[in-house]
């Protein structure tokens, strides 16, 4: 990526506020997308059990994601938001849950399995924070909250490709990287910073400042989740 | 309907819970459910205007049912309570609302028109009544301030069908009622009257009586609902 | 008022963003504070029994009006907002709520009474609202939605002692009209303005319509509980 | 403990409903309340960065729980909950919080520390977890979210004081220990476990399920509260 500091760069470009949320909070940012599970995952040496468990709580992570696009919802201020949060809705509940218990069940995880699994500490904090921070604030904080989850995954899929240890072929991982490498999810994750920048076209310095700390500390909770993995935490 | 007080049929039938709720504020089920708006559309001697700005203001409430139905997803307690909230803010905006529309538009109702309506007061305290209270509660207290609406419609439409003056042949009304007594609409209510009536097992009589409180007020808000129809309050 | 949009008049004073809000309703903000109720208040001509229903919903309403302060402390995005919240929810809850029952009692209304009464249609839909409004956005959602009540009390008592027919010796409703135009009340509402002036610094054009939009309901909502005091609705 | 299947027991001691959600999760509660953070507290052993990094959090906890208790406000079904939850909160941060700045002064963390910390994960965990079942569900799930604190530290404190190795002189942890062990506090951890047995008479064995899951999940978060002390993490 180009460096925005050169000053060759700046002329040209200005930073969206998009940009700005993951320039505040840089390094927490790229422990989250290059954190070690990722790493692991795209060179094909991380252990099964830590996939296994990270597909576990990622189960239950969908089911509170598919909360927040309800609360999301609720939270709209007109008919265009409703219809684009019930959008997000449908995608997680009626087509990634079940694609995701279908890949379960190609790892051994049985459906019996998931639906008894206690939810690990990583899980309960970064599932609650987004949604407290959505009931506390309004509908563009709880997107922010929402963002590096979807916007991360698709940096994530885009970075894993350009890596020159990811495996790409008999990658046990692969399947799981097709799916953020997909013009589809890289669509939604365009379309969320998309909507993200409009809505915070013209927002005063302090506004920003809590939108860059909810950012910061929901990043720093997605990270915790690829560690909870690695490590097979409860 | 057969008299519950009646001895003779008490042996047999137990009040289910939901029962127990419309007796407990049967006066302003009654004046609700059969309101003189819903008896002079039954007999098709309604107003045009009335009915158009009942349809107006149906519109924007639409929209708020939708935000409830998004807040039960939130609210819901597991995959299945998640699920079920769904299926309904689906038939609500991806079907009921573009009907609506339509309908409308039969009406002489453009949807330019729907889309720079304002709210009636009545419209903003049901509605907002109907949300606040789901807020304040759990997802069985927003459940119980939704009824009316949904079971009330569903008994309207019933009742309508066995009134002799209600017009059937050439009343312009006839398709509203149509749609409130197909079965699909019947078996919506009954699941609803089903659902509750679980979630209402066992509860204390303390939770009772916050509940048909609850059934209570929203059941007066709809009513008042009808009269701005009438009245064509703003 | 001087015209402000008369250049002269520009030069030296610049609209605040509260001043804006008032503005963009100038109608209904006239009819909420010159209202009936309020200008035979003041000429003290209010029938008793009117005066005494809206003192009645009017501690109904104090109670939602605690639980909004409720709200508003959990809202807080800093233990400064929380502590301001805190101080209004302490008023409210510690010091108005017993002078209201106080009060009422002077004019005949037991505390048995209260503790019976039903809420009316204009106190529900005026509490809902702004409950409905402080948890779909964030604080200054909540503020703006509460802001009518607060700030239109206070300059309905200063107006009221402007007016050639408010009458001040033998005003039998003179006791209400000293509360609202005391130092205390005049400048707790001032804070309340100033904050409000704070917090919409620098807010997009959007947001301002978002919030001009509630300050409108709500004051439409206020203006309609002294109409059901006048006539003494249900 | 005496066995509660025992008959000769059961015929003189019924288990409360406080008692089951303890019982329910034995391993749990007997984890948080006897964590070796506790027990080395109590022997006057705990490291002093640790004491001190637990304080720092606990300041951040306070605040969120002076929210936890405004949310229980606004939730408050009648007049008599809201009270006594403004009474939690007035205690929690017009008492509580200035005693904590003042304590922690006296372990050299000055307010200036105080309001730049950030809060770890342990923090954001529980904090987030409270506030968000109180939102999820009613003023109910809300305090068994909030018990394991109140109750816990009453239960810790008596505990301590009954271990032969709890060092009563010269522990630099005294103050610490005098404060949960005073009549006062534990007469607050009483009447909260007195309102909640009272909330959960009669409620069905679905509800009491929900409520226990809570309880568990919730004193599991506090155990790590303690971890991340002792540990010091981030």
């Amino acid at each position: 990526m180009a460096n925005p500091n050169n000053p060759l760069f700046r002329r040209h470009v200005v930073a969206t506020p998009f940009d700005r949320l993951k320039q505040a909070c840089a390094t927490e940012w790229r422990m989250y997308c290059e954190h070690e599970f990722v790493k692991q995952l795209g060179a094909g040496t991380l252990a099964m059990e830590s996939f296994q468990h990270y597909l576990k709580q990622d189960y239950l992570f969908l089911i509170h994601f598919g909360r927040a696009w309800g609360l999301a919802v609720y939270k709209s201020r007109d008919i265009g938001q409703l219809r684009q949060s019930l959008d997000s809705l449908k995608a997680i509940i009626d087509i990634e849950l079940d694609l995701h218990v279908e890949f379960c069940g190609e790892w051994g995880i049985s459906e019996t399995e998931l639906a008894e699994l206690s939810e690990s500490r990583a899980t309960l904090a970064y599932t609650r924070y987004v949604l407290e921070t959505g009931n506390r604030g309004d509908i563009l904080d709880l997107h922010v909250a929402l963002a590096p989850c979807i916007v991360g995954y698709a940096e994530i899929g885009s970075w894993l490709t350009e890596q020159r240890y990811t495996k790409r072929l008999g990658n046990p991982y692969g399947k799981w990287m097709d799916m953020y490498t997909s013009r589809e999810f890289q669509q939604a994750a365009q379309a969320e910073v998309d909507w993200i920048n409009t809505q915070m076209e013209d927002i005063s310095e302090a506004r920003f400042h809590e939108l860059a700390r909810i950012f910061s500390e929901a990043t720093r909770l997605e990270a915790d989740f690829w560690q909870m993995g690695l490590m097979k935490e409860d």
